[in-house]
């Protein structure tokens, strides 16, 4: 994967093409033409909510629906759709229609942008994605307009529609809907909810596993069409959605700030929905700040959690997750290799998740350790909980994003860039290219637990 | 390490052991003699204090102080003193008293008991290891004595120095300064603090690491007396509890419910007491429930950890934490081995690492899910921490425990038994022993965050 030029590398261009993106949009968004109001807007502000667009994170110090004009929310919708789709496929497009071929270094990034396995194909991969992304989003705002126009009336109705389909598919959790409450005021249309909760699914578990399942679907032959990678990612999503919708109804069931009154069908598109959207959405039908602590701890280790490697969403990745757990299974059944229905995964595979693992780790204590200077008067759950939401991109919040210090919105900004690009991609690119050494210490050993 | 013997197996020996110990203890303390009062205890709350004791947790439903008789706190010293030497070398005690050879398979318990590598001289390690136990707790007494027979008389005094450096050498936590508030009231008596710190830090970091240390002494050459496993685990000690004093002193400094109105060499006595105490003994010196958010999440964090295997701490061990970080270090340095210090490890022991860090993760989930269920009114940060302090086995609470309804107490107490007894070789235990199979699958590709 090391490349030998002395041509920036595929971390470096990735990392330099987000952060690009994320300065021109703040600079558009502190334009006057931008605001309701009008007035420039402090480009601290703008950097935050750029970031958490590009990102799509959907923390915000300004209320999406109430703060900014139509233009400055337009930028904020492409700004979630390039952050989404990711700059390469647009860069893609870009060289498609100019006629260019795409050279090698091109190719690299790409494949590093969607961590896919080989060059093969990988113009045309993007041709599909955008292809299937678009269908997908303009068939959720047609349902979505169906239930926005008779709310808001046909203009603002259809624009509703395009927006919430964007920012649910891109896992973006920016809605337009006002005074920071989310989708909590129409936590009763069960069709909104299950069209937002679709699109954070499908979005989440990433288009190369949707174009798996669709091979498999036309060939039927699904076994053989899908990959060792969909089959972990799909069987963790699943556990993971299912999970959650379960302990939700469970611990909610009965709490007057959340759910006790509503009936059985709105309580389980309710948990459906809160247990989809920790990971890594960030829309909320329900109160965050007043869950069941078992509701509160399922959702915050969902937004460390995040959703697939190749989709829309952060966090460590839900493959991650699962190549630690087939490890602990691997351990108690006494096998020496970690084994994943019936395969086995190399050393490398598992190092790799114990170092994403971990560096998600340290970064979320690094961010609770800097707010909880700064945010004199914020709980330690809150701090906690802002933090997980900035690292797995999800955009949740207790309530104290707003009120923010200027040294917190840099460090939640920077730790969302962290969470989206990939914290091993963000080091790696920063250690540059090391050579490899091929010394090999003897073996030493250590005590465990 | 597996027996091919239909006898028990070592782990399912040593697990047994240790709950015949706590049922022994619950009750001779539901006795009328324990209590003041002279009333038989709850059996519910007396399997609660004896599970706390043995696994030297120190989370207490009755006051020690106040609750107990003198009787009742000597089964709880007693109690404190077998969980914290292990059961293993008080039978290894009585085998040299009535000269009977130890078998194989008692060694073997033993060595599982103390994790160290081979069977050779497992009982002049014992033996040396009470000695040097009593010698540090006799040491240790006698300093706490020349402080607490000024204040409570010669008699108490004397007790009160015994017990307390029995119970902070064993990592234990228990105090008899009642009321639940642990040595917040003497928490400007610097030769109390430092004697207790400098107990907790002997007992946590594992008799074996001393033996090396002493032999390195003796030696002159501590490079070489020193095995890849102390050198780790005094790197990890070291790093946590100074990085851990600073965080404190940093973050506690203003706060006026915990260090504000401290001189400065207060302050850094109690920050170090603090980072000291969460790894994992218990006993507080600042409010634990006002502290800011980043004393909070260090302090669980620390408790998480824990102290060192082969020691009187429980946790996941900085073992545990040390190979996956130098993992991490690897993966980022591009290594394809996990190299600690010249050597690399075991493709075998980063898995098991990898296990008994997920495991606990699970633990402490599963946990504060029965706890959410059954403390209502407790906050999510109160529920969590009462987790980690009994996973840990620590001790600390922020005031909940008292309260406990009984299936809080018994999960609790089977966490704080899982956490002792290592939650790994309880898997193992019930596993059974499974043979080991050949088979050796293909192996298969996955994505990574
Ligand atoms: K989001
Ligand atoms: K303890």
């Amino acid at each position: 994967m090391r490349i030998k030029k002395k041509t920036l590398s595929p971390f470096k261009i990735l990392a330099i093409g987000f952060a690009t993106v994320i300065f021109t949009g703040a600079t558009l968004l502190s334009l006057p033409i931008s605001s309701v109001s009008g007035q420039f807007t402090s480009f601290l502000d703008t950097i935050f909510t750029a970031t958490s667009a590009v990102c799509v994170t959907g923390l915000v110090v300004l209320d999406t629906g109430l703060y900014w004009s139509t233009f400055g929310q337009l930028v904020i919708m492409i700004l979630i759709e390039i952050g989404g789709l990711g700059f390469m496929a647009m860069s893609t497009i870009f060289a498609i229609l100019v006629g260019k071929k795409i050279t090698l270094k091109e190719r690299l990034v790409m494949q590093e942008a969607y961590n896919t396995f080989n060059l093969q194909g990988v113009i045309s991969h993007v041709r599909y994605m955008l292809l299937f992304t678009f269908s997908v989003q303009g068939l959720a705002a047609i349902i979505l307009m169906t239930q926005f126009i008779p709310m808001y009336g046909v203009g603002k109705g259809i624009y509703f529609g395009i927006f919430h389909a964007i920012s649910a598919f891109c896992n973006a959790g920016f809605d337009l809907l006002g005074n920071f409450t989310s989708v909590t005021v129409i936590n009763t249309n069960v069709v909104v909810l299950m069209t937002l909760a679709m699109l954070i699914n499908i979005g989440g578990l990433g288009y190369m596993v949707w174009r798996e399942i669709f091979s498999g679907i036309t060939h039927k032959k699904m076994k053989n069409a899908l990959s060792l990678h969909s089959k972990v990612v799909i069987t963790i999503s699943l556990i993971l959605v299912f999970g959650g919708t379960l302990v939700f109804l469970i611990f909610e069931w009965n709490n007057p700030a959340t759910m006790q009154g509503m009936s059985f069908p709105h309580k389980l598109v309710n948990s459906f929905f809160s247990s989809t959207t920790p990971r890594t959405a960030g829309f909320n039908s329900i109160s965050n700040s007043e869950m069941s602590p078992a509701g509160k701890l399922v959702t915050m280790a969902f937004m460390f959690i995040g959703g697939s490697p190749g989709s829309t969403a952060g966090g460590v990745k839900t493959s991650t997750l699962g190549i630690l757990i087939f490890t602990l299974i691997s351990v108690l059944r006494g096998r020496d290799e970690t084994e994943v229905f019936g395969r086995h995964l190399s050393q490398s595979t598992v190092y790799r998740a114990v170092a994403v693992f971990l560096m998600g780790i340290v970064i979320v204590v690094l961010g609770v350790t800097v707010l909880s200077i700064n945010e004199v008067g914020a709980t330690f759950e809150q701090i906690l909980y802002e933090v997980l939401s900035a690292f797995g991109t999800v955009g949740l919040t207790q309530g104290i994003t707003p009120g923010l210090t200027a040294v917190s919105k840099i460090t939640l900004s920077t730790i969302m860039y962290l969470g989206r690009v990939g914290p091993l991609t963000v080091m790696l690119a920063l250690a540059g290219q090391k050579q490899k050494v091929n010394i090999k210490y003897p073996e030493g050993k250590l005590l465990i637990g």
